[in-house]
């Protein structure tokens, strides 16, 4: 098993603004794809759609301030049954963002790839938090022939 | 053990340009931090130093345009003996960067913030062979309160 790691501040005293980016489709929408339809509550399942395929996730867990939790229910063969964890604290003026995509059977190189796309996606999340303006697909940083 | 994975493609159609920017001192300069120094052939080390702290890397190969690996002999605790291998190859106007910088023995959170910050600086080298500009160290992105 393989996890791809990160971990970004995003610049704010208010710690609710991260948790809701994290738990609204309109927050989810404002960093990392326009196309982004569902039920981010627990239970609920969230669509997530890119110029190129998506990604269902099925909500595990939201605790405010604190902690959100998808599984991954559709998309890619590599990522189905896959978990992705956002940790939050507060620290001084940031919120700090623990992420982890965890459960990978191989470090394949869509691996790598997803690694490079997710610190691009969390940056644009530090970006929608502090600026008010997120880079969701499909107006996201290319970091490759793979987009 | 752990280990932070990325791929890049750097938009190109001379593969040289990639591991040149690797394996000499000014190309290391102009995408990791202004201030490095040392010998970058097989057996050399190379010295990368930061606002705060650094690394010393032992270069293990160099292997032209198609990969270039470190051993890393100074530096935070968590870093010394760790690995990092930068595979390299063309795909059509791409050149290719799988990098693994392997060997983590916890995944503590220290390493969350160093795949991030990876990531960034892998954008910088991208940057640096698309543009001529890349965004070294002092002038890099920051991420977080760790900067």
């Amino acid at each position: 098993m393989a996890d791809i790691l990160h971990r970004v501040g995003v610049k704010t005293t208010a710690p609710d603004k991260v948790y809701e980016a994290l738990t609204t489709i309109d927050g989810l929408a404002g960093w990392w794809t326009d196309d982004t339809k569902g039920d981010p509550a627990p239970g609920g399942v969230v669509a997530f759609r890119f110029p190129v395929g998506g990604f269902d996730m099925e909500v595990q867990e939201t605790r405010p301030q604190a902690r959100v939790s998808w599984r991954v229910v559709a998309g890619p063969d590599e990522w189905i049954g896959t978990t992705i964890d956002f940790d939050l604290h507060q620290q001084g003026d940031y919120t700090i963002v623990l992420f982890k995509h965890g459960g990978w059977r191989e470090p394949v190189e869509f691996m790598y790839h997803c690694s490079t796309k997710w610190a691009i996606f969390l940056m644009s999340l530090k970006s929608l938090v502090e600026t008010g303006e997120g880079a969701p697909a499909p107006r996201d940083v290319q970091i490759s022939d793979w987009h």
